[in-house]
This record gives structure tokens, sequence and C-alpha cells, in this order.
């Protein structure tokens, strides 16, 4: 029952399943580092239907490595929706109710303009000439969309990891502009060490040859092995050593006992290689670089005297945030700050850390105590909002 | 006051400064993985006097990235010892007193057989032909060294990370030739956690395509840019979140915004990259696989039916087991696993966690409280030993 995939190397918006649209032709988009861009595209999916005053949309925003086929077969890769577990009838995003639309973000590989994309300007591949952008920018070009849409309000705008500083930055720059906010997992600002993770990924990229210097699009190689490596160490940071001992320990892969070789001996060790090998059929290295460069930058608090409640001064936004206990990502510290900052502002948030060993990445999973909360929490703002049960 | 230092490419035993010696050539090693090893070098450091009974010998061992430079300029760094700090006249391991001695591991690049060393059957670098070695294969061949320097019994082994895998295993295998043993930041096994991160680090040096499927050495090529990501990425795993943000946070790199690129913008991506392109002056890409790999392998309680106080069995070592609050590499509750084994059989042990938040490098640190606690138990083991004082 697998959909049927397109290469990589074939994707454009032209031939991808789901809505697109240019923006910025007229008005172009200002971004964080000064240059005016446009026109670009915006490439998202739906589901659900929008109601007659448009007061039933959702929001969801992806990560890092994610993309706007949060439900529904992945073009690339014929898998399921990578928040299949969250969007539907019936489920948490109850698109009997709600019209869900998630958006590939500024700087992505799946429709929405960024890098690998053709730069207008010259036909060709964008590389590094692509500009560097901002969770700020991703923020703004979502919000064009929704201009474009004609919706004046979302319902609610939620993600985990790089989902949930979108979330965060919307409620911050866009308050009027949505009724509720949910940052799964998220961080206010990015760490040293968030950001040294990344260095290292960015590093393994542009340490393989194939990369090119960026132009690798143009003379069709593409640096595998370097966006692999980044692939494989951000992976262990999505994951926590419990899970790991958990679904690995030191057990073997296929074979009884070690072969003293460098081959993949443990199952760990096989498991990230495929996590690595996969990871490069479907996502462009120069995105990897352009979207970990926009996380790193990301600190909400820097634009406002380095006080994170101001960044939420007057909100009217409803919150809810959630952590992981076993996330070292992003860990609940991290949230902890972020409900202090509304709490200062007086602001509605709630709260839930919860219990769990399967790290950052928890946000994907079946993790039945978050979509309790979750449920519990959209269905109280809807109540508020006025949207029939 | 720099030392002359050597460029890595030059290093052989016959240009590196301190002891050799070819053991191994009557009765080779055999190794773990069933290959008999000899002849073969080892090279190593001392300092102080070994006493009439050879009762004063403190082994020092040393961690993945060390080698036997633990006290004195560097040969190809120039740099003091990586344990200038403990070494010394009047210092925790007193030279005035002790007969210190530290050997570049088996497998290693600065003196002792490893990968880069000329297989005596070819000539040529052995490259991967050199036989995938275990912590154990490394005790063994310091056995090997300790006898043919006629001691009998060591005074104590001391080392942290694989140094104190290392000083466990000799415990194990030769409880009765040693008196002490000091696991410092160490663990009775890798853990699936630390398998990965080693796995990313072996799957960068390899991406390189100067790797040359380990025969760089014989193209006269070296895979720098895959060696330095392996080691950014290790070095994020030696320190803690806390520590990096007390050095750097998310402060810029000589400069007062972000430049919107993917120059080392922040401190922290510069202090990685420095790292990385330091190291590769001082390391071969092979001995990182080969240790990297040795350490992996690391289970102690696998060859007692997963029961690891067996592997401690009627022991009459003394132990002092030293761990560090922030070390999430090798973290407090691995050693507490070593502590419980050895209590489990009744064995001679003090067991100290050390607040700090420096991470797992520690044990290289100025720790005021390892210091006094190492002094302390090397005191009462001198004592006991009826070593004067």
């Amino acid at each position: 029952m697998a959909a049927p995939t397109l290469p990589l190397a074939e994707i454009s918006p032209e031939t991808l399943p789901g809505h697109r649209v240019a923006l910025g032709g007229d008005a172009p988009l200002t971004l964080d580092c000064g240059v005016a861009l446009g026109p670009y595209t915006v490439a998202w999916q739906s589901w659900g239907t929008l109601n007659a005053d448009k007061s039933n949309a959702i929001l969801v925003c992806h990560a890092l490595t994610g993309d706007q086929y949060a439900a529904g077969p992945h073009p690339v890769t014929g898998r399921e929706g990578w928040w299949e577990i969250m969007i539907g009838p019936g489920k948490v995003l109850d698109t009997d109710r709600f019209y869900v639309l998630c958006a590939n973000v500024l700087g992505g590989c799946m429709g929405t303009s960024g890098p690998a994309s053709a730069d207008p300007a010259t036909g060709r591949p964008y590389g590094l000439n692509f500009p560097v952008i901002t969770i700020g920018d991703m923020v703004r070009a979502q919000a064009m969309l929704i201009d474009h849409l004609g919706i004046e309000r979302l319902f609610c705008v939620i993600g985990g990891s790089m989902g949930g500083m979108q979330a965060l930055e919307w409620a911050s720059k866009y308050g009027d502009r949505v009724f509720a906010a949910v940052p799964i997992a998220a961080t206010p600002r990015h760490s040293a060490q968030n950001i040294a993770f990344h260095e290292v990924g960015r590093q393994a990229i542009m340490a393989d040859p194939d990369w090119c210097q960026g132009d690798y699009h143009s003379l069709d190689k593409r640096p595998r092995r370097g966006l692999a490596v980044a692939r494989m160490e951000a992976h262990i940071t999505y994951l926590s050593e419990a899970a790991l001992t958990r679904k690995f320990g030191r057990r073997l892969q296929g074979r009884d006992t070690v072969t003293y070789g460098f081959d993949a001996d443990f199952q760990v060790e096989s498991y990230l290689r495929h996590q690595g090998s996969t990871f490069v059929e479907r996502f462009d290295a120069n995105s990897y670089l352009y979207i970990t460069r926009a996380m790193d930058y990301f600190d909400m608090a820097a634009e406002h005297g380095g006080v994170l409640a101001e960044a939420f001064r007057n909100t009217g936004v409803r919150f809810c945030v959630i952590s992981f206990t076993s996330d070292w990502l992003y860990p609940t510290v991290e949230s902890r700050a972020i409900v202090h900052a509304l709490n200062a502002v007086a602001a509605n948030v709630s709260f839930m850390e919860i219990e769990t060993d399967k790290g950052h990445d928890a946000f994907l999973l079946d993790e039945p105590e978050m979509h309790r909360t979750l449920r519990g929490f959209i269905e109280g703002a809807a109540r508020h909002r006025g949207l029939p049960g």
C-alpha cells in the first residue's frame, strides 16, 4: 500500500502534491538579514474545511527535518505523515471540526522557496545565494500565506521543537492574529550546546567535497555522506539515553558475537546508519544548513533587552506549554522559562511536563498524556472561541 | 617557552622523546580477536624513581585522545602534559615518592604500535590490517611492559575515562599485581548512547574521501575534515550544558551582531572548530577508529554472565571510584554500578561523587575536591603498602 513516491532530485513545486502559492511578488518579504525576498513560493497542505467566518484554522508548524506532509502519505518516502497520530477525524486536531494547515518553512526543500529553489533572477538554484533566514522570517512568510487565505485570526498555532519556536514567535509578533498557541518541547533561545551540535552537523556537510561550496545542485552532485553524518549526530540528541538503552542496549545486529571490525556490530549503529541513509533521500543539505542556522539565531529575549517576558507583554493568547522529562535537547527548564515569562505578564498559560523516557522526539509519538492534555486544552479554547463542538 | 615540536607526519618511535620497548617478539600477545601480535612497540614515559623493591610504581592510563605525555611538554603541540596538574614533586602523584609511568595504548599513534605503524610483515603502514583491539588487549600490553620492567605489583593504577576502564580491567584481570585502583569518570560498559556517539565519529572519518578505506598513510593523504568533525562532536560530550553556557553562552565571536551566514558567529562555534583543527595535527584518524571501537566493545560484566560483581570476586585491590555530577558521558550511575559490584564482593572501596559543572573532562581539570580525595586515598594506600612517607 506504499504511495507512489518521487526521487528527491525531481522535487519541484510543480511535481509535489498539495497547494502552493507565489507570494511577495508585489510587496516582497523583508527578511531579518535585510534582503527583500520576492517572489517566493510557499508549499502547504490542508485537512478539513475552513468555516464561513474562517475562525477554525489550526496552523501546524513543522520541525527542522519535517515538512508540510504532517498527515497523509509523504511524496518521497511513501510513509505516513509525521503527525498522523494528531491530525484526522476525531483526533486531537479534529479535521471534522478544524481546518488544519501546515506549510513547508522558508528555507525548506519541499516546495517552499529555499536554497535548492531556482533563483528567479538567474534561473539557477540559489545555493548559498539564498539569504540566511530566521524563525521570524519563517513566521512572516506563514503570515503572508494566512493573509492570502483571508484568515484574520488563527484559532491555534501548534508545533514541536522548531515548530514550537514558530508557535512562540507567532504569539509574540502576531498576538492579535492567534487565539491559542501550543509550543511543545521548545525553547525560547538556542543554548550554547544546541548551537554546538548544529555546528558539528553543518561542518559535516561542508566537509563533504560533494557539497561543492553549496553549489552541488548546479554540478549535479549531492553531499550525501556529510548530510548522513549530520543526521546521525542530530538523531542521538532527539532520543534519550534511557530510550536508546531500552530500544537497543548493547544488542548485536544479526550476529552472535562482535566481528572485531568496523561493521555495524551493534543494533544502535545499524539504526543510526539507516537514519542517515534514508534522510539523505528526502532532505536537501543546504536546507539543513539554513534551517539549523535559523534555529541557532533564535533568541526571543534578545530583542527585548534580554527580558523574555517583554516578548509577550499584553498578550491575549492562551498558551499550553508542554515539555518532556527526558528531553535533553530542549529540557523542561527551557519550557519553564517560557512559562515564567508568560506568568510575569499575567498571560493565560497551562503547563504540563510529561513523564516519558522517549526524549525530545516524544512530541511525534504516541504519548497518551500529551494527547489528553492537548485534547482538553483545544476543547476549552474552542469553547472560549465560540466554535461549535 | 614553547618546546620544540614535531609534525605528526614525522612521528615514529625513533623520533619521539621518551622510552620505547619492543615486546612480544618471542611470545606474541594474543589479542581478544584471536590475532597473535608481535613484535610490537610500547612507547612510554616515566617520572620519579623506581625504588629498590619496585613497590612504588603508579601506572597512569590515558583516555581516548590522550597519550603517554601526561606530564612535561608534548612533542607535537609543545603544550604541557594532560595531567601536569597531578604529576610532579609534591603533587598528588608525587614524583619525589612514587615512580609514575604512562604508556601510549595499543592502537595509539604516539609510538606504541597502532594502525599508523609499519607492519613488520610488509614494512608498510598497517592501516585497517592492524587487528581490532580491546581494552583488555591494551591492559595485556601494559602488563608485558610491567613484566619487562620487573615490577611484580603496581602500587596503583589510575586513570580517567578510558583510563578508568583500564584501571578497572587491571584490577579485574591482574588483581594480584595491583595494590590500588582509581577509576575516575569511568564506566563498566559502553552504553547504547556511548556507542552511538562513537559511531557518528567513525562515520565522519570514513565519509572523508581522504580516508581512502584506511589506506591514507600509504597514499600520503589525511582525512583531516572527517577527523575534525569527529573530534568536534565528541568534544561536546566531554563538557556539560552548564559549562558550555558558562564559558560561551550565546556570545558572539569578535563581532557585534550575527552575520547571517555560516561563519563562526558564536564563540562556541569558533571554539569547536579550533578543537577540531588542532586535534588533527596530533592524532591519527585510524587510531581514533580503533580506540573508539575498543571502548565500544568494553563490557566487564559480559564475560561473567552479566554479573559485574563477578569481575571482582575475591579481589584484594583497594579502590577509589570518582565521578562528577555533570558528567553525562559516563554519569555517576555508572560509577555507582561499579561501587555496588565491589560492595557485593566485600571489596575495599571508597566512592566520591564530585560536585562540578565541568562535565566529563573534569578529571583533567583543577578540581580541588578530587585532588584532596585522591591525596588522602593515595596517602592511606601508601601507608598500608608500607611505603615511606
